[in-house]
């Protein structure tokens, strides 16, 4: 790593699961949604189900929770075959309002690493979702102060990096990415000619997990946040 | 305007109804919503509900198709009083996904009016919504060549054309905002010190529309789109 920190010029941090907490609430409301149709279905059917309209919505969607509230609603109503009191259908939409409107908890060390690296690099925010909603937790997170620049991306594909590379001005080679998705956050931008470190986060969303490793010059893999300052 | 012709530098889009169609299909929604429940109230009261509820959701859900479905779906599950039938509900959400598919019909001489100040000014788009839905469109609308800078806000107020006059690197006199909506278009720009073009869309949504007349040295109001080229 030793010559290649004093190449790169912008570590780009993604935030949900790499900064803060995120997957796991959407792991606590898809119990509850398991439970509330339990009546219909077995929960890990009901799950399952869900987990397919989401996939299926992404192209017409997107991620983030209002996307997710409304293939909760579809599924429901399909699993019930339209017999679903309505009630459940509000009980739904009240788990999303809580969900937008939880705290944001940083993960270990974030706000340190964050102003140690932030006197040696330029550090951008990378992360896809929905923009008030990211937009939302960023302030709350009080991290804003360390990061130039917050690009709210629609997909994390290497097309996506290709041009957030050109608008930040800068050869890929200079670029790193810190993310917990090896498929959004990492794969894509070693592709281009980038850097990667992955810091996996204990819960991964099926739809972003992949399953082989992935061995490349420019990649390295730690346990932590604060593991960034050893290897930077 | 001959002497500020030559100030300006940047001229600034809105989207939504100022280069193409949009609230005509929110309002041919609202009509098949208000149709949908007609056995529990009339019509102008179904609109009525659904208005507050959009409102009361927009500093958690923001703006965009998305939102509007979720606020659709509570207000029909309230006026209801939590006996809709769910397949009322699943017909609210083919139609938000309807909506999300819709091909982007132009306003009169968009295109040509683009191309032409495309070679005096820089065009940038300032434009608030849905981020996914908003790349959609312009992806659809195939104006993108035009635009040197693509702004997707979460709201237009003063201090967010604050930071996207700051990140262009400009000062605001030759900062031109072009939009249909006097409140979200015009006059936040007025007031930090820039100028406002205004071009009335046939229909406004309530939430956006303001009663008062401007009179300001910087605001100008057109007819149509073609009405910029003698002006600019």
């Amino acid at each position: 790593m030793e010559k290649k920190r004093k190449e790169l010029h912008i570590l780009a941090f993604d935030a949900d699961d790499t900064l803060w907490d995120n997957e796991i609430f959407f792991r606590e409301v898809e119990e509850k949604f398991g439970a509330m149709l339990e009546n219909y279905l077995p929960v890990h059917s009901a799950h399952r189900a869900l987990l397919k309209t989401e996939i299926d919505n992404i192209a017409i969607y997107g991620y983030g929770i209002k996307a997710f509230m409304l293939s909760m609603v579809e599924t429901a109503i399909q699993i019930s075959d339209y017999t679903l009191p309505s009630k459940v259908i509000d009980d739904i939409i009240i788990l999303g309002k809580e969900m937008l409107d939880k705290p944001v908890t940083l993960l270990p060390d974030a706000e340190e690493v964050l102003r140690e690296l932030s006197g040696k690099y330029k550090l951008v925010v990378a992360t896809k979702g929905d923009l008030l909603d990211q937009e939302r937790k960023l302030k709350k997170s009080g991290l804003m102060p360390y990061f130039h620049h917050i690009e709210i991306m629609t997909e994390k594909a290497e097309s996506d990096y290709q041009k957030l590379i050109k608008h930040l001005d800068i050869p890929a080679g200079q670029f790193l990415m810190v993310g917990n998705s090896l498929k959004s956050d990492i794969r894509p931008v070693l592709n281009i000619g980038g850097h990667g470190i992955h810091i996996p986060y204990h819960t991964t969303w099926v739809y972003e997990a992949i399953d082989t490793g992935i061995c490349h010059e420019n990649f390295h893999q730690v346990g932590r946040l604060s593991d960034l300052l050893n290897l930077l």
